[in-house]
């Protein structure tokens, strides 16, 4: 057997704890596969002392994060640190420029600085992997580096965050409103202290940022994904839903469309969505992610598993770790980086779908009647429209209904057509249905 | 861009020709994610007057099948003709002799020849790869060999049959009988006119020894399969199974079971199963497959798409090709093929769990004591049991049962204790109840 794959690792929360227990506990089965050991030299932490659930007297300390990427003694080094900027991209610039091998779960400095990386990485010719950028430990940028590469992708679309999956599972399950699904979720541990980037959707942006780079061979666009998150899903939309065949999932979509001129805009949206109960999405609850992704000859492709935790995150920073050692890590995006394409924007106005809406509305007369005016003014097409009366003097009255197929514009103009009246009391909450 | 990889195509049956479709459909985009073009340079069949939906014109034919091998101008050979044994192997040992890479969809092959392929291939340094032999277009081979590469996997299962699946769906949603619903599939062309690889599970067993192999680091050992297939379940065991919160599904389960002297064993099995409505397996429906792999550090991950098909063969067939040309293509089991384990295959009788059992019995008092007492005999514990008087006079009267969880030498002795008894009109049909 070769020489050992040498590691440093950076950042020791639970991910990095979970690498070194994994390395450690896997170690003969991942020289076998890797053909060489993987073995940690280093590692750093901002705090030395905290304690740890790991024995890490056996690796050297490195005080200074940007020293590990100067050691002559590693080959490759792991960022956990965390954040788009700061520490772990001056440790992920620092290591690629040297040479080093990159290996990184930060979604994040991904989505936001991932091109600069991997034409870093491409100058010095050192391996830049993410595996566990996107939906923890299951394995998709492989799946789609390598699995669907044969395939023009036509859809990529999933379940990217645990939190808010589990939120509205959990709303589905209970009956319970948001702020009280997303306490438990807090006290399960599924949720942060600060839970904004997983229940507003930017966590979910960045993983389908990613996502499409690769799937698309275009040019990460976080920029461009527009993201609504779960804050505003009701009990009574999840119940409606309920009644009409569908559940409500926190789904981040990115496809390619054909525009008039021949060339192709990428749409991104990451936004709370109706799935129908036969879709395989619907059956994902929990804390669990899933991926699909459309090809033009694979037809649909179903990735599923833990998006998240200390051990599911670890096998996909070690699998890398593994093709690394392998020499078989290739483009990070699948082509080179030089040739990902400029792919403008996608209109949504021009989407054609369905749509849930759900007005907030003044019980007095006439309200149903302008509402509906406003559909007919600008072209929508209602399928169903229920009404439920207030439950209780004082409380809110909803009406909800479901579009027939129609451009998304029309949608948003009918409902620029009702801003200003006075018969809503909120503003309307919009879902699209989820096609097939 | 380097020059190309040069491929020749043995078979051109319906998935030849879908190779054929894809390679000319995607050229440029495979080119851009390969590295380098992929060229078909020369194709064989047994019939070259045949009507094909693609021109081959601008392809060599190659009268002599082992002639595409020794071509000096063919880099990757891909057998596409079938068989476990004859031109299919002859034309594989040849090319991995000669140094050619070999990419098939051959499950058959794989499953009986696979380890001394891989020899082959490890002398002569070729490439061998066989993602389209598993589960058509979704990549569980790269999956297992990449994406869990870091974990000891426990348990590897899955629906690994379309047209197994197609019928049993079909009569779970028609309520109509097995042979009625393969009529069906074979009508719509998900069975082949002789369907008993499918129907009896030996296509699902060549699947499940390759996966295994992969997964457990084990020496492929097919003949060490248990199968069972599905012509033995009817329309009233499936709907017996819903009234108690489950599907019927063919389920080929390979488990690394640990043995008293602290070694390992490996059960192999195909056989229906019932599968709790809330397990994701319970969703697939029609002719899909979906492969369940459990490590000890991912969890549960779950590869789900279409399981047959010209063009999900295709679309794996050509991800090989893109890894070759990638030169990224490493051993085909995962370990180099002299480092695959020889494990003993497991006891069935040692396997705790629980059974439904169905018994067809004779209208007549006692029978219900007699089977019971049976089971008391044989320590097996009965947690539920349903009897239902029969529809019309002669017809066989069903008595079905859900068992406690035991070890299965219990049910084994339990049925060998009523085998004689002429209360039993038929054997009794067992299926096991997949655990999570």
């Amino acid at each position: 057997m070769s020489h050992p794959l040498r590691v440093a690792i950076a950042g020791l929360g639970t991910v990095g704890t979970g690498v070194v227990r994994l390395i450690e506990t896997n170690r003969d089965m991942i020289a076998a596969r890797a053909g060489r050991p993987v073995e940690i030299v280093a590692v750093t932490a901002r705090d030395r002392s905290r304690q740890r659930p790991v024995d890490l007297d056996r690796y050297a300390w490195a005080d200074d994060t940007l020293a590990l990427a100067a050691r002559p003694d590693v080959d490759v080094v792991v960022e956990l640190i965390g954040g788009a900027d700061g520490a772990a991209l001056d440790l992920a610039r620092a290591a690629l420029t040297q040479g080093k091998g990159l290996v990184t779960a930060n979604k994040a400095m991904v989505a936001h600085h991932g091109l600069d990386l991997a034409e870093t990485a491409a100058a010095s010719g050192a391996p830049f992997a993410f595996e566990a950028a996107v939906a923890g430990g299951i394995p998709v940028v492989k799946g789609l580096r390598e699995g669907t590469a044969a395939n023009a992708l036509t859809r990529i679309y999933g379940i990217l965050n645990g939190t808010s999956n589990f939120v509205l599972s959990e709303m589905e399950r209970t009956g319970a409103e948001f702020g009280a699904m997303l306490a438990e979720a807090q006290a399960k541990g599924f949720a942060e202290a600060d839970p904004s980037f997983d229940i507003d959707g930017v966590d979910a942006a960045h993983k389908l940022a990613i996502l499409a780079a690769i799937g698309f061979g275009t040019r990460i666009d976080f920029a461009a994904v527009r993201t609504e998150g779960i804050a505003r899903v009701r009990a009574s939309d999840i119940a409606q839903a309920d009644t009409l065949g569908y559940v409500v999932r926190l789904v981040g979509v990115a496809a390619l469309e054909p525009a008039a001129d021949s060339t192709s805009r990428l749409l991104q949206r990451v936004r709370p969505c109706l799935v129908p109960f036969r879709h395989p999405l619907a059956a994902v609850t929990g804390a669990t992610n899933a991926v699909v992704a459309e090809g033009d000859f694979s037809g649909r492709l179903l990735f599923q598993g833990a998006g998240a935790g200390d051990r599911p995150t670890a096998s996909a920073v070690v699998a890398d770790l593994i093709e690394i050692a392998r020499g078989q890590c290739g483009a990070p995006f699948s082509v080179p980086v030089s040739a990902l394409a400029a792919c403008p924007p996608a209109d949504p106005g021009d989407r054609i779908g369905r749509d849930y809406i759900r007005f907030t509305v003044a019980d007095r007369p006439g309200v149903l009647a302008e509402i509906t005016a406003a559909m007919r003014d600008a072209d929508v097409s209602i399928e169903s429209l229920i009404q439920r009366g207030r439950a209780a003097e004082g409380e809110a009255v909803q009406v909800a209904m479901v579009t027939h197929e129609g451009p998304e514009r029309c949608v948003a103009m009918a409902l620029e057509l009702l801003r200003d009246t006075p018969s809503l009391t909120e503003a309307p909450l919009v879902m699209p249905i989820l096609s097939d």
